[in-house]
């Protein structure tokens, strides 16, 4: 290669391929926490309703982000729309960084993209275990100093499905410095049925946070790559100004502003997903394997030292589910939840393979 | 605010306004330079088909990336997929910078987003005159020192619509140091006439350049955000390091892959836009206007000193162009070539303005 390019980036490893992902009709997918529904027909009539304008630029993203704000009670100064809640990680990433050896702290394991964006950008990644598969504010604490930049924090956390209640993130967030950025990430935040679950948006007036959510999950949109942020509204402000005009396309837009319209389609499918995990606990527990209860639309399973392998046998019978072992739990495996025939279809044939 | 941010993109200026793009159906839009037509039906038929599975991650960008690399007879190693060509502008300069004091060569003027992009990862920019509307790069070569990494040409440029010619690009090429890479821009690439064109995917393996294109324009998928490199492999490579894993949407993969096939759709467009250049030309000339002839579907007019004026007017007879005041040619005017029935409205309403 001729060009002389930052040596950083050329030892950094490759990306998965991307060809894990990408529905296959010939598979249950249960790998990559998607809602197994399809967008609702409010949904669908709102995009074929705008395919005839496909040559003109996007429009400007101010109606999602009103919308957004309406439904969240702040302003839309507070709003910013990402393409997939990863083009804001990578925002906050490339606005936050001040010399070479400026840091970011992760829990270990979590949401894999936040290592990743902060390799890229040149940071050193601080990476602290789970306690009992929960985030360990204590643990987070010890490692703070002036170096430190950002805290990614996944809640509920990716893989586990746990979460970090409202008592001892209120007692950490107080400790923060305020030049200390949390992010957090509430990808899965329409799952969660905790009582003692702390909505992060309704902080960010008095601490240094910005929410994460997503049109990903609950919604049915991964396809589309939309997410969005909630946060101080100068902090907002220069994330904008590090964006490219049109990373949200016309479709993206549309649909998301047609999905948060349509609640009750939404609720449903929540709704759904949330019984047919509860189906999966007894399954897996009449079955006899452990498994961490989880505030998402996945669960981490206990397959012991044979997952792998029973992984692979799962993908022989057409089901994908994802083994944790690049994470660090060889013995776990993350199961999305799915439609009702997925789950019986996933414990008959997880049963027939372990008797 | 509590947070503490890199100052420098503090106080960037912000973005124009997106507002400003964004069909709206009640005006004649001939400010953007998308193509008049909706995407063929061939692709509105792919993309109906797709709806169904957007609760999916997209799928790999393989398919595309070998379509693409098929027709312009590349290997599918040195292509990359960008969310438009501004996500592949982005990382060519993510990937590039090395120092603080690094620099970028623009031509002035031509597309905002290069001196944008760049004023984001903190490269001093290089602003070199066009001579006679048209890129000098005998200039481009005087401003060379060992602190500039990018050279970004836009081919044909934009607002100018002239195109560098085949031996000026060679011999120009043939100078330029292997470390700084040339980011030529073929955004309009579909329209060029001329033989004399350059095609700089041509010199990939020879010279440090990547071509960048899009399906913005003569393909009619603006809204959708995709646009393609085509360069050395293992540059490529390092650009998809520095890349996030989900930018280009599942619809726009499809649709971009779907519009390659019906090349005949984009062949039947592009030659009506040439007719209606050459309508657009003759009626300026019957009106006693001048312009700069253009291999591109928009053409650079001399409205003269009341062209802000002018452009206000048009406006109020619901007819939308770019005054060039912003870009440094107050006395000019953007004018996109649009549909028959467009360039009619356009050259009458000029016509009673002027006279």
């Amino acid at each position: 290669m001729k060009f002389s390019v930052d040596e950083r980036l050329k030892n950094l490893p490759s990306y998965p391929k991307a060809s894990a992902y990408g529905y296959n009709g010939s598979f249950v997918q249960l790998s990559a926490n998607e809602s197994p529904y399809p967008p609702s027909p409010h949904v669908i009539s709102a995009l074929i309703d705008s395919l005839m304008y496909l040559n003109r630029y996007p429009p400007s993203e101010n109606e999602l982000k009103e919308a957004i704000a309406k439904r969240f009670n702040v302003a839309s100064e507070n709003v910013i729309i990402g393409c997939g809640s990863n083009e804001i990680i990578e925002l906050v990433l490339k606005v936050s960084k001040k010399e070479s050896k400026n840091k970011v702290i992760i829990p270990h394991p979590t949401f894999a993209f936040y290592a990743i964006a902060a390799n890229i950008y040149g940071y050193e990644v601080i990476r602290v275990p789970l306690r009992d598969f929960r985030i360990s504010l204590d643990e987070i604490k010890k490692n703070l100093d002036e170096k430190v930049r950002v805290i990614f924090l996944s809640n509920p956390n990716n893989p586990t499905g746990t979460i970090m209640k409202r008592d001892e993130f209120e007692s950490f967030i107080a400790e923060i410095p305020p030049e200390i950025l949390l992010v957090i990430d509430e990808a899965y935040y329409e799952f969660v049925e905790s009582k003692e679950y702390p909505t992060s948006s309704k902080y960010i007036e008095r601490v240094p946070v910005i929410t994460l959510r997503t049109f990903s999950k609950a919604y049915g949109l991964a396809g589309l790559r939309v997410g969005y942020g909630i946060g101080d509204a100068e902090f907002i402000e220069i994330l904008h100004k590090a964006r490219q005009p049109f990373s949200i396309s016309s479709l993206a837009l549309v649909a998301a502003k047609a999905a948060l319209e349509d609640a009750s389609y939404t609720k449903k499918i929540v709704k759904s997903i949330l019984k047919q995990k509860e189906i999966l606990y007894d399954g897996l527990r009449e079955i006899g394997i452990e498994f961490v209860p989880s505030e998402a639309n996945f669960v981490l399973v206990k397959f012991g030292k044979g997952a792998e392998n029973i992984c692979r046998m799962l993908l022989e019978q057409g089901i994908i589910v994802r083994w944790m072992g690049p994470m660090g739990l060889p013995e776990y495996v993350r199961v999305t939840v799915g439609k009702k025939e997925e789950t019986e279809l996933f414990l008959g044939t997880l049963r027939r393979l372990v008797s």
